[in-house]
């Protein structure tokens, strides 16, 4: 019986259009061309690698994108398991009407002229944001992006500042920031008013969050502010090779800054905690982060304290961290569960997140679900994994062991999927 | 299949009575006496602020009760997936006949007219024991508690002493100690013979455990006792601004000392494990503490080692850390998994506690559940949420995967819920 | 719908004939010959010390194996909840003709009669394989054992090295390694070659894999030369005694350079990752060492990069832990999910590991279980366990979530119960 109510509470919500509040879209090429740019998202490279196949093999210089896409295909057998492999076949299906479970040297010809015929079309973008019922995407910009040439409606800017916080001594960003906000970045001050100026011109640019990656080992905390003056000398002075004390104060010094210019521009500050990078520096692009649990958001309390009307939306990427994020967003009223990020992006992953998330957080403050797609396609397959592991849980733990209505569950799976967006990204229009 | 073997389970552990071995009842008003005193609970102010409400709207001074109710009523809608939200309309239909899923301002006049009407009955203390088939409540005694002027058989002394090792240096506290215990305080051996005072006065006066709540980074040890005289005397001067390490040094020893104590009365020691305080300090009354799971029961090992004759019930507030408690509990004779407290007490989370305990711990060392509550009524709904995870589990995995009989299943789940609350807390009547 | 799919997985699972790749068993006496040699397994002894027997009592010198059995089942009833309770009467159910739920003093001569004409059988260890299924058993030798008298074909070597890295000081440790090698030890270089020459012996008489169990606090590193030739030099004049920060710097060391003589020998090296010895020294034998969970893979990632031609199985003790596993796995090529170890090795955590495994790691690359036995009779229950947990899996999450056909289903399951341990320990045959 279960099975039966998932599916109606599924199809009830697949109707429902949205907004997708992370994505890495190009703007200037949201949608795939090629089936090139299909598989060279990093899980099939990595995936493919980890079962065996070297990188040299297919990142070798000089391929063409037809030999590329042979040489990942050859290696796609032992990833049928995987829920990856899964969104490929779905999106291979389902957007361009490919038949087969898997795809081998004998038949990803035909899906590559699929590809080919059907991106080509002049509609295709629109065709596909229409399949994946998104009203908008959200973006991942650096922070000197010039944000022109696209709708910033459909294709809304997200102030990315990792680059600034933690590579601030990186030949070139310093520079940079000056140039974009117009800016003297000579001393503290002006760094701070830079990126007050790029805060305000992202948000004139209708940016609707400011985001940062985190480390495990990242400590949140407003530093002196003569210190704060010394690391940022002593950065500008060593560049890269600067003391990792230094490099941390600044850290902490720079990432304050922008929480202060997301108060003071009343945008949300998405905290995506827990990745380590470059651990294995031998993988494939885009294949050499992973995760360290040794943290806990205890370690965020001064930050939350600190900006108490700054949405902090939140992303875990340890799956045991699930449950301190569930009890924060449960008694910081400035805390949100933001998605299922990246290693804890998979159904079985997601479905036990989300059961303890439904149980303990107000429903208005459930951020369900970002593609973190680079291409549109993607948005298709990811967010149908999501809904199905969601009304899953609907269906077991609401309908079936609390008796509540199939409405009134596809209504609580409404505020994860489209309200709750809508409630902390578009405030004023809520 | 599983659901209706589910009921049946239900069904026949419904009809036991038990004792709920932790709580937090006044025995001089152990019952609500209106709905301020139901909606009081911090679940819904801490959650309804969450969602929203600020604290001063909830907490200003002058307030009525029904001012209060109303304005919390007012931020209940946002909270209608939760399962405290859940508990809340169970105690409404259950235990007062309202009629509704919802609260909202039309309906919860009627529901307080109700709670004020029933709950005025001169037997309605004993009314909702009797629904809750609770034979005997435990308590959370402050050390210099006089134990008088009620019936400690049904409200069972615990010794809480949180407050004794913590804060020692708090302004009274030794006083107190003091002259609760008869005993002169002016040194390490006075204090120490007045701790042996005041457990043995609560023992007789019927008390059946003692009980403390420890923060992440406690470690228990005994301390050297010169380091620990000094400790004392440096806290007994300096109260709460004494250093870290000498507060540390004497929490240490205090604990020891409590520990020696049980060991000397037979008194079960409740270790309640990983809550930091104050993590939110702007955060509504008792709404304020938060978890931090980094910590590892082997810190503990030395404490468990120590007293090999004293039972400690043990509970974690971080879910990932239940496998280390099933571990330990499957290997230490005096360690007992104890109940699933606060952040834990959801039923996704029970569940996977449950699961991992049931196939792995002797099945007399399952200290199954307690209520934490402050108020009787709420004594009813958590049981109730309890035994329904525990008959699915037991449905799924007993009588399912393993092919017992529901009978035998449900036997087993009497141990949790009944059977081994007297066997630890009351050894000499077992 | 769900159950009917299980149980036919399950049925075609059963008839595959695989290799376990990890065990304890002693190949001069690999099955059990009486009921002590069964109910000597630590889990019985241990659980039922949990449950209350005292170790006197169990392990009294002088005890004959009747006396200890008769008193094991004394205290079996309160673990008749357990896992481990229900692999022995699987045990003697299916191997011995028992029947009956459990053992008590009423019925356990029966079964004592049972196993000793059985097992008396001279086809009695060729019986047992063949229900187990198993054509071959890894082993867990010493790294000085002869590795003579047996079937290395059926009993395949394994070096264990955990005594050469951690006990290097204990008395006799360097002395055996000298004379079991041939060389010299009396410098760094002289221990390096004899651990060179200990593992090509081991590869000469059928070795597949090193193995090595490591606590929670160890970082592999390569430390500089001259500092591991000190702290060898320190560790080889105070033993045990030396300081921890010598012991430290020389199993950095010696793990090393089994990693490099595992490279050079192409040797699968299985790390067993955070046991804590000791942790309850009062224990029964075998029962005092517990889990930490305070460390992270990425502690592992130096190794991991440094020798990317070493296959590493990898299991962990911590459950939390298996998402990092999953991680790692999907990242790094030469890391492996390695079955499900001791504390984790219980049904509904082997469920939640394997949920997490099979969406997310190449299917080829999931070392899906193996028995950790001493005695080859837990072979038959403990696999039978581990493979009605992953039909369950499979037949929940592939069949009924995306739609796989059963036939698709079991091929997936037979990659990790039969076809991976050969792609990884036998890789030229494969």
């Amino acid at each position: 019986m279960t099975d039966s109510i998932t599916a109606a509470i599924d199809a009830q919500l697949a109707t429902a259009t949205f907004v997708d509040p992370h994505s890495h879209i190009d703007p200037h090429a949201p949608a795939a061309r090629s089936l090139a740019d299909i598989l060279g998202y990093h899980y099939y490279t990595e995936l493919a690698h980890s079962a065996g196949v070297s990188r040299d093999r297919i990142e070798a210089p000089g391929l063409t994108p037809e030999e590329r896409v042979e040489r990942i295909v050859a290696g796609l057998g032992p990833l049928a398991n995987t829920i990856q492999h899964a969104w490929l076949m779905e999106i291979a299906r389902d957007l361009f009407s490919f038949e087969g479970d898997a795809l081998d040297h004998t038949n990803w010809r035909r899906l590559a002229d699929l590809v080919a015929s059907r991106t080509a079309a002049a509609d295709w973008e629109e065709t596909v944001l229409g399949k994946n019922r998104m009203e908008a995407v959200f973006l991942t910009n650096d922070f000197d992006d010039p944000l022109e040439g696209f709708d910033t409606s459909t294709y809304v800017p997200c102030l990315r500042v990792d680059e600034l916080v933690f590579h601030t001594g990186k030949a070139g960003v310093l520079e940079r920031l000056g140039r974009s906000s117009g800016e003297a970045v000579s001393d503290r001050a002006g760094v701070h008013r830079a990126i007050g100026a790029l805060a305000e011109r992202f948000l004139r640019r209708g940016a609707r969050a400011a985001a940062i990656s985190l480390p495990p080992d990242f400590r949140p905390y407003k530093p002196d502010a003569a210190a704060a003056e010394r690391a940022l000398a002593a950065v500008r002075s060593a560049g890269p090779a600067a003391a990792a004390t230094d490099r941390a104060v600044l850290a902490a010094d720079l990432l304050w800054r922008v929480a202060e210019c997301c108060d003071g521009c009343r945008l949300p500050f998405d905290l995506m905690i827990g990745v380590r990078r470059s651990v294995y520096p031998g993988g494939v692009y885009q294949g050499q982060d992973l995760l360290d649990g040794r943290l806990s958001l205890a370690d965020y309390a001064p930050l939350f304290n600190a900006f108490p009307r700054v949405a902090f939306p939140v992303s875990v990427l340890s799956h045991p961290l699930n449950h301190e994020l569930v009890s924060f967003a449960w008694i910081f009223p400035n805390v949100y569960p933001f998605g299922h990020w990246w290693y804890a992006n998979t159904p079985a992953v997601i479905e036990r997140d989300l059961e303890q998330r439904l149980e303990a957080v107000p429903r208005t403050k459930l951020l369900g679900y970002y593609s973190d797609m680079y291409k549109l396609e993607f948005g298709y397959p990811k967010f149908a994994m999501y809904r199905r592991v969601l009304s899953r849980v609907l269906a077991r733990r609401f309908v079936g062991e609390r008796g509540w209505s199939e409405e009134r569950a596809v209504d609580l799976g409404l505020d994860l999927l489209v309200r709750n967006t809508r409630r902390v990204f578009y405030p004023a229009a809520a």
